[in-house]
């Protein structure tokens, strides 16, 4: 079955363009067209303008030389600033906002072509209460968050991309709840300039898409590179099963994933080996929930003293707690987890890259929790890229994804490899037609 | 001679209202007063509104408990967001820019009662292309830069406290041109939500102020800790003294200042040591100088592709310069200004701090450069903690300055050993009245 425009990705839909196949204009009606079929029962955007978006493109379609982008639709979190769109953080404080600038990730893909659909919902300020986005692979299901409408957005052939943003889990786990691709780089990669900070020491910008050749292809627009596919592999990695130290919070299906794609990856030729976090690691996730909520609480300060009654109660909590943290405790936590990231340079000399679990397991059930964000934090708090691939499928049909994470620095190898992983593993839900 | 009001430093004034000497209202009203007589001739303003400051002033009077900063005025520098007053960067293209919200470092300051006076002067999006401002020492002179408007306001006790920003010498610069205290902390330390990014791996939010005590309230405020005094040194310290490799761009004055500031610390009984950088310094300043491009490239995009026409040429260069570079060269800098923040480490188990020069000398003549920015440069580029002491004068009667640099978070041995400096060196800016 020849796929519809909507359910190109980001590659396909540039390749298109480029050969005169298809225009912006016609790209972006078959999103807005999935859009409105379906937007009532997902929640996915947190403010869409067809007519802006259609004039958009039209202009794109005049337009030339063609940059990167040209004619690729996408996705925003309602944390990013947009000059000409609201930028409402999932808060009534900020109900119809609208920024003086884009922010830097937005400009840069507006200049290589992009066309912004709208915003996607975010929990309120990325934190922990949730938006009205449902799971699209089941609606009594969460999409998880933070970055719960780019993940679902994207899952559903709204978008072929999305921006989203990680402080803990909120790339991966909601990219694996609903059975797509989240990438989140090596902290500092994308610029983030006109983004809520939710956590400086934390907060990384990164992407929902559905193929691993579109993380290339966008990478190459906000660092300013010139854009290669990704390199193949010249032999099989060296890949470390990590379980981490909290693999008794892993559910059966996520455990199942771990060691059926260690097995079969090893068949395929890979040199598996199993890897311990060094002991550095003891204390790591306290340390990361302890930066989050003081710097949270710096980051927040207008918000609490101007507008305390507009924040949710456990928007509140995260605060007080940050408010009432021992500043040299917090000091000490920026310095743990330096420390484990300079100790993990050694299990990259062993090993190319880990295999992690994901999250706990398929996505919950209902939307008023966002998931259990404790497995992709902890390589947030190191500032290492890492990868969710949606490799399996968990008893209640729902995705279950592997984790891979790379070196610091290292994600073109990341990428690579992932690539071979995917190949090796195959994907129930990446190469289906929604 | 007994102060006027508003030649008070934060400490005292803080005191006098908390005693119930004076009032928020009429330490207002007295540097309102200066900054009427001054204004024309220093130009150290973008935007002052003398009624929204008296407004405000009462409103503190009349609050209970009263915070570290009650009643005390502040300057922020007119790339800080502020949601009362506009924020237009030194730049025609935010003419009247109105932000949504505070930054943190103003809700944090205004939360513990400081009252904000204006927005001070800086250059164009704190580059290098100059402001209107006037050194208050001698109009005939350069404030220095970035952070124009704030220096000078401070120095001419318009204010006794000002916020500055430094992404290569825009804090201690400006400082030593104008005879006052900056303080850059060690990277990450303040808050810096809500201020206009340049380069987001070397930017960070200081202070300027006419007193070693009042950078300990300020920080207190700022970092939510409990505020004690500066902590009085036990013995006298072990000083490094670097010239840098930079030293054959000093002038006389500041060469003297340095060896007489070490012949004098030495006979107050600190233990002198020369100290050469680590061999990883070979080249820094050029890695400094690509980062700061790449970045300010990445930064800038929106305004460069919306507003291009309006930004300076000198300002267009820095962005060209980014945008032409190679991803690969700009991490290889990063790389090489990591690997020498952690080479400093060995230096600074041997001493408590290092003396350098600040900048080469005394403020040059006109205000259409603003300075020499290499030598400040090489420590932010460390993200090392620095303060300059304006302890020398210069052979045309203007202020020179030694710069102490910290060990790597040790902010507050940094502090109490300034002080015992300044002590045993004097300054013969410092405890003048205007």
């Amino acid at each position: 079955m020849k796929k519809k425009l909507n359910q190109l990705s980001v590659k396909e839909v540039a390749n298109k363009i480029s050969s005169g196949e298809t225009t912006s204009v016609k790209v972006v009606e078959s999103c807005l067209e999935r859009i409105s079929e379906r937007e009532k029962e997902i929640n996915a955007w947190a403010y869409i303008d067809p007519k802006l978006a259609l004039e958009n493109a039209l202009k794109t379609d005049k337009k030339n030389p063609k940059g990167l982008l040209h004619g690729v639709p996408f996705g925003v979190k309602d944390i990013i600033d947009t000059c000409d769109m609201p930028t409402e953080m999932g808060s009534k404080i900020y109900k119809g906002r609208r920024p003086t600038a884009d922010a830097s990730c937005v400009a840069l893909i507006k200049a290589a072509g992009a066309t912004i659909l709208g915003k996607t919902v975010t929990t309120e300020f990325a934190g922990s209460f949730p938006g009205s986005t449902r799971n699209p692979r089941n609606k009594d299901h969460s999409p998880g968050g933070s970055s719960s409408g780019s993940a679902a957005a994207v899952a559903d052939f709204m978008t072929p991309a999305a921006f989203g943003t990680q402080t803990g889990s909120s790339i991966l786990r909601p990219s694996s709840y609903c059975g797509i691709i989240g990438y989140k780089p090596t902290f500092g990669t994308y610029n983030i300039a006109g983004i809520k900070a939710a956590s400086q020491s934390l907060d990384t910008l990164g992407l929902h898409v559905r193929s691993l050749d579109d993380i290339q292809i966008i990478t190459a627009v906000l660092v300013n590179r010139k854009h290669t596919e990704i390199k193949t592999l010249e032999s099989a990695p060296k890949i470390g099963i990590c379980r981490t130290p909290i693999w008794n919070i892993t559910l059966e299906e996520t455990r199942n994933s771990l060691e059926d794609s260690a097995s079969r990856l090893s068949e395929a030729g890979a040199k598996i080996q199993d890897i311990i976090t060094p002991d550095s690691f003891e204390g790591l996730e306290e340390a990361r929930i302890k930066i989050n909520c003081y710097e949270r609480s710096r980051h927040m300060i207008y918000e609490w003293t101007e507008f305390k009654h507009l924040l949710s109660e456990t928007f509140q909590e995260v605060i007080n707690t940050g408010i009432n943290m021992n500043y040299s405790d917090y000091i000490k936590a920026i310095i743990q987890t330096e420390k484990c990231r300079q100790d993990l340079d050694k299990t990259f000399d062993e090993v190319d890259v880990l295999i992690a679990p994901c999250v706990d397991g398929e996505a919950p059930i209902g939307i008023a929790y966002a998931g259990n964000p404790r497995l992709p934090g902890l390589w947030t708090a190191v500032r290492l890229p890492s990868i969710n691939l949606p490799t399996h499928i968990g008893p209640n049909g729902l995705p279950v994804s592997i984790q891979v994470i790379g070196g610091y620095r290292a994600d073109d190898k990341l990428l690579s490899i992932s690539k071979w992983i995917i190949e090796k593993l195959g994907s129930p839900t990446l190469n289906e037609i929604g």
